[in-house]
C-alpha cells in the first residue's frame, strides 16, 4: 500500500485546485476517476472500455443542525491498495469467490470546518464499490443525517427495470421502462399493499437495472447495509441523473451516525453481457468475511410447508373466527369454538411430515401453529404475538418427536406483524423454545406498518433489527429467512446464518391476482443482486379457484417454468411450495424438484437478457452432477444449450423437463413434456420455451452401460 | 352484591331518559352522583358534608377513526358492592391498610353503534375513584383514543399547587395559585430542562392539589396506570372545568386499546382537613394486590452513594475528556488517558463502603462505573450503555466481594439515557450481571429525549416499558428505583420491587440552582400522593461551591429541616446523599439520619397546610421508637406536638434535632440545636421552625433509669 501525502502549495487564490485520481479495474476495462471540483465538491465518474457509464457526479451529504459536507473539500491525502484473494462461501453458487479489486482511499477536508470525510473506491473487473468513512476526529462526533447526496449520472434515457420506491413494502411487479417514461409509469405501477409509504414520481428502489441504448448493462446496489438506512435512487429525469433518497425514520431524519463511522457501498455492476451482471460477486465481496466460527449448522436445505393452503385462502391461519381481537394471556383459546380451517393442527402437520419424509425434504414449515392469528395486522397491535404457545390442537413436543422420527426438521415461523418492540422483548426466550425443540431455522415476518409507529421498514432503527435478530440467531445456532425485512446487501458473507430473504414479490402474489410472466426473469438481475430469495416456486396448479372457490387468481406460469426456477432462482432454501396432493397428480414432473441440487461448486450463465430470459447450468456441490434451468418471458422463444461446461469424456442422462409446444403460462401452464438424453461435452440442445415458460435439466453422471439405450443429442 | 336490570319504557319520544344513580362513602360524608344526560352523555358530581366538590362533569373518548363514546348512550344495568378489608403491604408507613368502598359500575350502551362502556366508581371516606371499562364486545375490538374526555369540573377559583403539564419532564418546581392565575404564570414555571414538552398554556400535571376558599382540601391524580398514557388536567379557566389530556406518542394518537380493557382510575381525595389528604391511601386501593408470592427479598435500605460529587460537578462520571464520542465495542477505555475526576473508581468506592459500614447504612449507589458516559446524553445516541462493562478503573468482583465483608450492598445504576429498545435489548443480561454480582436493587434513569425519536416519556409505550422493567426484575429479584420514569400512581402495591421513583425536582436541582424553599412542604401532597420518592436527602453542606468553586448554587434548606425529610418524606429507600467528609463535620447531626427507621407500623400526620408546614409522627416498625418531623415553609414558625402518640405509661428519650434561632436556609442554614428530653404520652413540645427549616425527633423507649436525669418535656 503506497501512501502517497499531498504537500499543499501556500496559494491563498486556489486553495481547491482541481485534482483527479484515476483507479483502474485488475482487467484495466473499468476505470474510475475521482476529483473535487473548483468549490471543493467531491466528484467521480465511471467509465467502461473507455465509453463513459457514470458521468461527473457528486458526492457527500446534507446534515442536520450543521454545516452540510457538500463542497468546501480539499483533498488531504489518497492511499491505493490492490487485493486479489479468494475465499470460500459456507453456501452459494460458487464453491470459491474469487476478490480482486483496486483501491484508492481519499482523505478530504473541508477546509472551513476542519472535518474529515474519506470516500473509499474498489474497482472491481465487474463495477465498482464506494462507500463515505467518517473518520474520528476532534470537530465530527455525533451528526445527524438530512440526506445522502451521491449522485449516479446517467449517460442517456436508458431502459430500466424498476420498481417504485417505498418505505414500506418491496413487493411490486417490475415496470419496463425509459428514464423518461418512470414519472409517467408511477402511479400505476404502485399497486395496493398492506403497508406501504412512497415517496416521489421518480423514485425507484434498488438493486435497479438498467441498459443502454448501446447494450451496456448497468446495475445500481448497495452492499455491506449495517446500522444505515435504506438506499433508494431519486431520478432528475431532466438531467438523468439518479441521487440517493434515504429512507427516513419517524421524525423524517435519515441517519444518526458517530464517527468513526462508515456507510453502506454504493454498487454499480457494468458490463456488455447480460450474464456477468447475473455471475457478479461484487455485493459479497463488499462485505465482510463471516463472523460466525462455526457454521457446521448452517445447511441448505430443500422444504415444504405448511402455507400455500393458507395463502390461497383454502385454509386458514387463525384458530377460530369467534374473536373481535385477541389478548395474549386473557383470551382463552381452549374454550374457543374452532373454525374448521385451521392448517396448522398436529395430525394435517403429520400429513406434511410423512410426505417430506418420502419425497426427501428435510423441512416443513408450520405458520399459523403460535396464538394471535385472529386479529394479527392492521391493528397496529403491540402484543401480537408470543412465540412460544401453540394452538390447542397444535401439539409441540409430539410433533418435534414425530419430525424427528422421519428425518425431517420442523420450520419455525415467527411472523412479528412488524411489532417489533414486541419480537424483540420475546426474541431471546423464542430462539431458546427454538432450541429446546429441535428448531433449525425460522421464517420471520415483517407483515404490516412498524411498531414503534411511525417508523417505517427501511429506515436505520429496522435495519438495526434486523440485523439484531439475525447476530442473536447465530448465537443460537439458528438459521433465519426474513420476509418482509430489508432486501439483502450480501451481509449473508458476514452471518451466513442469513439463508433466506423475501424483499421482493414472491410466489404468495400468484395467489393475490397474480404477478407478471416475465416477473422471473427479472428478479435475478434485481432482487438477487444482493443475496437468496425464499421465492416459494413450485407450484403445480396454476388455477386457484380450485383451491378456493373464491380465489380467482392465476399462477402466470407454466410448471415447467416453476422447475426452472429452482435453478434460476438461486437460494440455500428451496420450498416444494404446492400442496402435497398437487405434486402427487404430477409425479414425474415433482422428480426434478426432488433431484435438483441445492448447494453448489460452480455457476454458469449460458445467457441472459432481463426481462426476457435467463439460462444458468449449475454444478452440484462435490459432485459431477449438474442442472440446468431456463426462464422464459413473455414471448415463446427457443434457447440453445451447449453442453461444454460437462467434463469432458464422461457421460450423463439428461433429463429435459420442457413446456409442451401448445403450452402457455395462461392457456395451457400444465402442458409439459420430460424426455431423456444421453449427453457430453459435445452434446447441444435446442429447447423452445413457452411464454412465461422455460425448461429445467438434469443431468446425471453415468456408467456408459446406463446410457446405451438413450438417445444421443 | 345486587344487581338492577333496568326495564326500558318503550317511549320512542324520550329514549335516554335522565336516571341518576347515588353513591355514598361508607361514613356517608361523600356523594357520588351518576347520570346520563338527554343527548346521553355520561355525568357525575360530587359532594363533601353535602357541599359540592366536582360539579357536573362529563365522561367519555374522542376515538380515532370511528364515532366517539361521548354521547347517545343508555344505561343497560347498574350494580352495586360494598367492601371493608384490609391488607398488609411489604413496606410503607402503616403495616396494616384498611380498603373500605362502596361501588357502582354503570353499564352503558351507546345506542347508535351497540357498544358497550362500563364505568366503575369506588366511592371511599376520603375519596372518589371511577374508571372506564370497556367490556368483550362485537362491535368494539381494537380501537384508539384521540383523547379521553373526563371533566373535573371546581367549584370556583381555587388556590393549585401545580407544575406545568409535560410530556417529557416533572421536575419542575411548584407554583400556587388561583386557578384563573396558571395561563398567567406559565411561562415563568416552565424551567429549562434536558428533555421537555409543554402543551397548553392551562395544562397541569397531576397529582394536582388544590384548596378551595371554604377551606376543603381537593386532590386529583390517577391510581393504576398500566398500558395507558399518563394523563395530564387542562382548565378551561373560563368554566373551571378541568380535563383529561393524555400523553400522545409519536404520531399524536393517546392510546392504543384492545376491548376487554380498563382505563387507570381517576382520583378525586377531599377532605376539610389537610391531613386527610397525606394519610389517603386511596391511591394503593385503587391497585391490584402483590403479584409476586415471595418478597422476602424486598427490603426497605438507607443508603450513600458515589453521587453528589458528580452533580455539584466535583468529580465526573465519564472516565476520560478525550473522545468527542463513543462507540461501544469499539472505542477502547485501556487506552483512554483517565481524566482524574472519574469517582467510580475502585478505591473510592471503597472508602464509601468503608462509611456505609462503619454508619450501619445497608447500601452504596455507585453512578459512572460503567462505560459510555463520555457522550451519554443529548444526542440522541442509540446505543449509549451495555450496563455490564466496567470502566477500566471498576473492578467489578473486586469491589463486590470488599462490599459483602462489610456487610453492605452495592447498588447497581442504569442510566438508559431514554434508550428504551437498547435498554430493552440489554435488559436480561443486565439483571443477569447484578444476580451474578449480589446486587439487589437497582436505580435506573431516562435523561433526555426519548428513543424510539418522537416518543414521549409518559406516552403509552414508556408506560409500558416501565412496567416491563418492573415485571422483569420482579423475575430476577431485582428491586427497582427508577429516575425521570413515569409518576407513581401506587403500583408498588402490586409490584412492591418498585421501592422508588424519583419523578419529581429531587434534591440534585439544590445543586442546580436550587428549589424553593417550601418545595418539600408541597411534594407529600402531590408527588407521593402515587408512591414513594428517592428525594435523596441529607444535604449537610448548603455551599456548593465548596465542592465545586464553578457552581454557585444554594441548597435552600436547613440543616435541621434536612433531617426532618427523613421522616416527612416516605419512603423505603432513604438516600444520605451528601458526601462522608461533611457528615464527618456534623456527626451529632448526623446521628439523627444514623438513628431513624426505614419502615414503620403506623404513621400519625399531626398537622399540615400545603406550601406551609407539615408534621408527622410515624412509629417504627415492630417497635415502641417514634420519629417525628416537621418541614417548614418560607416563613419562620412554631408548632406544637403533643407526644399522645405515645403509649401511656411508658418513657421515652426524646433527642430533638432543630433550627437554632438564628437558622435561616439562606442566611444561616448550619445552625442547629441538639436537646435531649423525658418524654411520655403526655408531653408536648413547642419548637419553632426557620423559614425553610424544621425539625426531626427520635423517640426511644427508655428504663426510667435512663431518663431519670434528663429534662422533662
Amino acid at each position: 500500500m503506497k501512501k502517497i501525502l499531498f504537500l499543499f502549495a501556500v496559494c491563498l487564490l486556489s486553495l481547491n485546485p482541481v485534482i483527479a485520481q484515476e483507479l483502474q479495474s485488475p482487467n484495466s476495462k473499468l476505470k474510475m476517476k475521482f476529483s473535487v471540483t473548483e468549490d471543493g465538491t467531491p466528484v467521480y465518474k465511471l467509465s467502461y472500455k473507455d465509453k463513459e457509464v457514470i458521468k461527473s457526479s457528486k458526492l457527500g451529504f446534507d446534515l442536520k443542525d450543521e454545516k452540510d459536507l457538500l463542497d468546501g473539500f480539499k483533498i488531504a491525502e489518497t492511499s491505493t491498495n490492490s487485493v486479489n484473494t479468494t475465499w470460500k462461501p459456507v453456501w452459494g453458487e460458487e464453491s470459491t469467490i474469487k476478490n480482486n479489486y483496486n483501491e484508492l482511499v481519499v482523505s478530504l477536508v473541508q477546509e472551513e470546518t476542519q472535518r474529515k470525510l474519506d470516500i473509499v473506491f474498489r474497482l472491481f473487473n465487474d463495477g465498482l464499490g464506494f462507500r463515505y468513512i467518517f473518520p474520528q476526529q476532534e470537530n465530527l462526533g455525533h451528526f445527524v443525517i438530512k440526506e445522502e447526496r451521491s449522485q449516479f449520472a446517467m449517460t442517456g434515457d436508458h431502459t430500466a427495470f424498476w420498481i417504485p420506491g417505498d418505505y414500506d413494502t418491496q413487493e411490486y411487479d417490475y415496470t419496463k421502462s425509459k428514464l423518461s417514461e418512470i414519472r409517467g409509469k408511477m402511479e400505476e405501477s404502485i399497486t395496493a399493499n398492506i403497508s406501504q409509504t412512497s415517496f416521489s414520481n421518480t423514485g425507484v428502489q434498488t438493486s435497479l437495472m438498467l441498459k443502454t441504448d448501446e447494450g451496456l448493462y448497468i446495475n445500481l446496489h448497495e452492499a455491506a447495509l449495517i446500522d444505515y438506512a435504506t438506499m433508494h435512487l431519486n431520478l432528475d429525469d431532466e438531467k438523468m441523473i439518479f441521487e440517493s433518497w434515504l429512507t427516513p425514520d419517524s421524525q423524517g431524519d435519515k441517519g444518526y451516525l458517530i464517527a468513526p463511522a462508515k456507510t453502506p457501498w454504493r454498487t454499480i455492476i457494468v458490463s456488455d453481457d447480460a450474464t456477468d451482471i447475473l455471475a457478479s460477486k461484487l455485493t459479497y465481496n463488499l462485505n465482510e468475511p463471516s463472523k460466525i466460527d462455526d457454521t457446521s449448522w448452517i445447511k441448505p436445505m430443500k422444504y415444504i410447508g405448511v402455507w400455500w393452503e393458507m395463502i390461497t385462502g383454502k385454509s386458514s391461519w387463525n384458530y377460530t373466527d369467534e374473536y373481535k381481537a385477541v389478548k395474549l394471556g386473557e383470551t382463552d383459546f381452549e374454550k374457543a369454538k374452532p373454525n374448521g380451517k385451521h392448517a396448522a393442527n398436529t395430525e394435517h402437520v403429520k400429513e406434511y411430515i410423512d410426505f417430506a419424509s418420502e419425497h426427501g425434504f428435510g423441512g416443513v414449515l408450520v405458520e399459523g401453529w403460535n396464538i394471535g392469528w385472529e386479529d394479527w395486522f392492521g391493528h397496529s397491535k403491540d402484543y401480537v404475538f408470543d412465540f412460544v404457545t401453540p394452538y390447542p390442537d397444535f401439539d409441540v413436543e409430539e410433533l418435534q418427536k414425530y419430525a424427528a422420527s422421519k428425518d425431517v426438521e420442523l420450520i419455525m415461523h415467527h411472523e412479528t406483524s412488524s411489532s417489533v418492540r414486541n419480537y424483540e422483548r420475546h426474541l431471546d426466550t423464542a430462539y431458546k423454545f427454538m432450541n429446546k425443540y429441535g428448531y433449525n431455522a425460522v421464517k420471520s415476518g415483517y407483515v404490516g406498518d412498524i411498531l414503534p409507529r411511525g417508523e417505517n421498514h427501511y429506515s436505520q432503527w429496522l435495519v438495526n433489527h434486523y440485523q439484531y435478530a439475525l447476530e442473536k440467531a447465530a448465537e443460537h445456532k439458528i438459521m433465519i429467512n426474513a420476509h418482509e425485512a430489508v432486501r439483502p446487501t450480501g451481509i449473508a458473507r458476514t452471518y451466513p446464518n442469513l439463508i433466506g430473504n423475501e424483499s421482493a414479490r414472491g410466489t404468495e402474489y400468484q395467489a393475490f391476482g397474480g404477478s407478471k410472466p416475465n416477473h422471473v426473469t427479472v428478479l435475478p438481475f434485481t432482487r438477487l443482486i444482493g443475496g437468496p430469495m425464499d421465492y416459494t416456486p413450485g407450484i403445480f396448479e396454476m388455477d386457484i379457484s380450485k383451491l378456493n372457490p373464491d380465489n380467482n387468481s392465476h399462477v402466470n406460469s407454466t410448471l415447467a417454468n416453476q422447475l426452472a426456477l429452482y435453478v434460476t432462482m438461486y437460494s440455500p432454501l428451496q420450498m416444494a411450495a404446492d400442496l402435497p396432493e398437487h405434486y402427487m397428480m404430477f409425479l414425474d414432473a415433482f422428480q426434478f424438484i426432488k433431484d435438483v441440487a441445492i448447494d453448489w461448486d460452480k455457476s454458469i450463465y449460458l445467457e441472459a437478457e432481463p426481462g426476457d430470459y435467463i439460462t444458468v447450468a449449475r454444478n452440484a456441490k462435490n459432485s459431477n452432477n449438474w442442472f440446468v434451468g431456463n426462464v422464459n418471458g413473455n414471448e415463446a422463444r427457443t434457447a440453445t444449450v451447449k453442453f461444454d461446461f460437462l467434463e469432458k469424456g464422461k457421460n450423463y442422462i439428461a433429463t429435459v423437463y420442457a413446456d409442451a409446444p401448445d403450452a402457455h403460462y395462461k392457456e395451457n401452464p400444465q402442458a409439459y413434456e420430460i424426455k431423456k438424453y444421453r449427453v457430453n461435452s459435445k452434446s447441444k440442445l435446442s429447447q423452445r420455451s413457452a411464454p412465461g415458460g422455460g425448461f429445467a435439466i438434469s443431468i446425471i453422471e453415468a456408467e456408459k452401460s446406463e446410457v446405451k439405450d438413450l438417445k444421443k443429442l
